[in-house]
């Protein structure tokens, strides 16, 4: 284990998010809110820890998986516990693990809160939690790599962090340099949430409030800044505005690179992309019909189906209705969904729509198999045969899923005295990212009731959806710190 | 595809079901009940229709997988539809929907009940309801081949049919022949059913009660013939003698067979009978903890505890108490338990130990691959290297009933306005071959508030679960049914 190569990289992780929580230093500043004091001391102690461990230039800068693996876990437990320090300090969440919590919820793009009165948070805390799910949707790593000065990088295997933070099946570079590839894609994304924050101000959303929920969009996060979430606003343009951007940032950023170059036709074919759009379209549908009597109107029903799925599908979390009042179909349509999860490569959660079409493909031919027991039977996706260790690679990572999931499921209730529904709910809206779930965890709930233990361990169980599962079984897996 | 050869197996199928219910037959006639007609029409039927399809020699008696899973799934269909015509005639179950669900539920040994009042039925059809466990448990082409004349079986490939109908990611013949291997497993079927009767007795259960009891219990099936299902004879000894035999009875079959041949120590060093063991047992020492507030004592608590672990594991589904009051934790494990299963090879449904354990292995050498991605690293069970063509069995039928019980799912929240946690234990308790869920449908309720459709829709899951989905799933694939 390169122990010097992990405190190097997981140093300049820790100056970055120094640097980063600047942004709500200014906003506190400039609303002359009390709140300052509680960014700048993690600000100064992060500048001066970070640059203590990238000071020393290491000289054997060969890593591997292993590394890549503990890296990754390490820099977003570490990125969680600094990022809780303000809400602490400013008393605004007393609490260190409700804090942890509602920072790994922001990191990892989930959105379950602790609050009950969201609404009670100074300008520059509600900026700082919205924004985790900024920095967290496109993977802090990603942007250290985007930022880092070449000479730093040259020799890494950058490969190594990227597949470990970056969701999917398979992890491609764009361009030969796995740092330009990070930079596209942070140029993407942060004209995406432009354009989305734009829009809303045009809407005559208040400019603070259009920033923030669009920061929450673009990592399809779903803290709402608001005791309502998006249902404050009582606008159909805002819920539309939203909910294509929802849809949008659940799109592989690949897709918009392709149209970025000129070859917008070719991406416009992309399996997953269709998939997603047919899900999404025959969930809306649906659930229109469903939810017909109690919106009464046609407009109504397609409005709030539209955000739900949209909400869902991409794992974001935000609401404008309590769907913990909808029929059954339309609820379990909703979950469903939670488990999709949307676009592979995208800042969503779930297992991902190209997985899912890589498993269901596979489930066919075994049904082929079965027939023809000798035969030799390739999957297609994309128009190209998937290789085996790729479909290993889905299958077992959704045995994996489910196992985790089991074992969640089980040490929740172990803990907690709730029904089955907030406890079922509770562990698919966590570890797919998404936010609320049903039951006492419902839009109209909190995780706040829950246990200690049972923070930490859905903390956990965030980070593991967020980063697939293997980088937070590796930290803990005996193996991956035992010597040669 | 091999027409004349389908209809010659199924023509023995429908004989042999027509012998069968001369046993309720006999029992009505016994009893002096009038329900005896209705017995008497379809055996004269499936006696006439079976002699009619067997009566001629086939030339061609070459079968190939395909044929297989067609025999197998169509079997099942044709003997629940014939089964389900005594509830008709006799007019106890007088929808013909309810009576083919109540008797798909009885050869799936699924256990799950559309009648509100059994102990209004005659003697001989609640002989006929149980006995149905009885013949589904061990598999019914299983009987077939123990009883079918050598010379016409010699050319016949039994092994597809054989490898459609027993469940376990891999089936292995006993000896050489397999119509020996069947006769072995029903000899020991028959001598083990008796001595659970036989001890029942003992007990002061009434011997009608006892053998039906036996019957319900060998299949793993959980048919009460009491509304209060075992709870009715509030005895201790009655719950420990159907525990144990429930367990025993969900144990690979071939141990008992190796302990016969004397070989019993090398049996019990089976790691799928370790797992099993060790799974129900740390069940019931968690269940005995948590609901000991409920039956305050020690005794009581294990007691329930024992019986619902050994009944939910082994998904026989016979109650003494209504779980559907249990903390969550407790209703969390039985879940579990649901989709557990117990040993491959025995009469239980579920996903099978022998399988999970397998699913367990993989998900741990994909970590292990994350690692060393180069390695080659085997997955070991029973103290032997297991085929990839196994595990990639074992991975995709998890796949494809993931798909299964997502589509079931939601298509029973289509047509049904139930509550969640009703609809995905209704699924979860057929197509695992349970019988009771939670909800509308745990062990006091019963299925008969869903609609037609639903009813239709679940009978499928009961058979497709019991037939490990793939024979189910082939009678509706076109490709079946196209010439090459």
């Amino acid at each position: 284990m390169n122990y010097r190569m992990i405190a190097y990289i997981i140093g300049h992780i820790v100056r970055v998010e120094g640097i980063l929580m600047t942004l709500p230093l200014v906003c506190a500043l400039v609303y002359g809110e009390g709140s300052w004091l509680a960014f700048l001391i993690p600000i100064t102690l992060s500048l001066l820890v970070g640059t203590l461990l990238t000071i020393r230039k290491n000289e054997n800068t060969q890593i591997y998986a292993k590394e890549g693996f503990v890296i990754v876990a390490l820099s977003w437990i570490i990125m969680s516990v600094i990022g809780a320090v303000p809400f602490v300090l400013d008393g605004c969440i007393p609490s260190f693990v409700n804090a942890f919590f509602e920072t790994v919820s922001g990191f990892t793009t989930t959105g379950a809160t602790i609050l009950t009165d969201v609404e009670a948070l100074d300008h520059s805390m509600l900026l700082w939690r919205s924004f985790t799910h900024w920095i967290g949707g496109m993977g802090v790593l990603v942007f250290v790599m985007a930022i880092l000065p070449q000479s730093d990088t040259r020799s890494v295997k950058l490969m190594h962090i990227m597949r470990a933070e970056v969701p999917g099946p398979k992890v491609g570079k764009l361009v030969s340099k796995i740092s330009r590839t990070a930079r596209i894609m942070y140029g993407i994304y942060i004209v995406m949430t432009l354009i989305e924050a734009i829009l809303l101000i045009f809407g005559g959303m208040p400019v603070f409030d259009s920033i923030l929920n669009s920061f929450a969009t673009a990592g399809t996060g779903g803290f709402g800044i608001k005791s309502a979430s998006i249902a404050a606003y009582d606008s159909a343009y805002v819920d539309y505005v939203i909910g294509v951007f929802m849809i949008l940032f659940g799109i592989n950023f690949n897709l918009y690179y392709f149209i970025i170059i000129g070859q917008g036709l070719q991406a416009l074919k992309s399996e997953e992309l269709r998939w997603y759009g047919a899900i999404a379209a025959v969930s809306i549908v649906l659930i229109s019909f469903d939810i017909y009597n109690i919106y009464g109107g046609v407009g109504e029903s397609v409005r709030y189906a539209f955000f739900q799925v949209a909400s869902i599908v991409t794992t974001t979390g935000f609401a404008t209705a309590d769907f913990n009042t909808w029929p059954v179909l339309s609820q379990t349509i909703l979950v469903l969904l939670m488990f999709c999860g949307a676009c592979a490569g995208s800042t969503a959660g779930g297992i991902k729509v190209g997985r899912i079409i890589l498993l269901v493909k596979t489930g066919l031919r075994e049904i082929k198999y079965m027939l023809h027991p000798r035969a030799v039977i390739a999957v297609n996706v994309e128009g190209k045969s998937v290789e085996r260790e790729v479909i290993r690679g889905a299958t077992s990572y959704v045995i994996v899923y489910i196992m985790l999931y089991a074992a969640s499921f089980f040490c929740l209730t172990f803990a907690e005295e709730c029904d089955l529904i907030t406890g079922f709910t509770a562990v698919a809206a966590t570890i797919n990212n998404v936010g609320p779930g049903l039951g006492a965890v419902g839009p109209a709930g909190s995780f706040a009731g829950f246990t200690k233990f049972t923070k930490l361990l859905l903390s956990f169980v965030m980070l593991a959806g967020r980063l697939e599962i293997f980088p937070m079984i590796m930290l803990l897996a005996p193996s991956t710190w035992r010597r040669r």
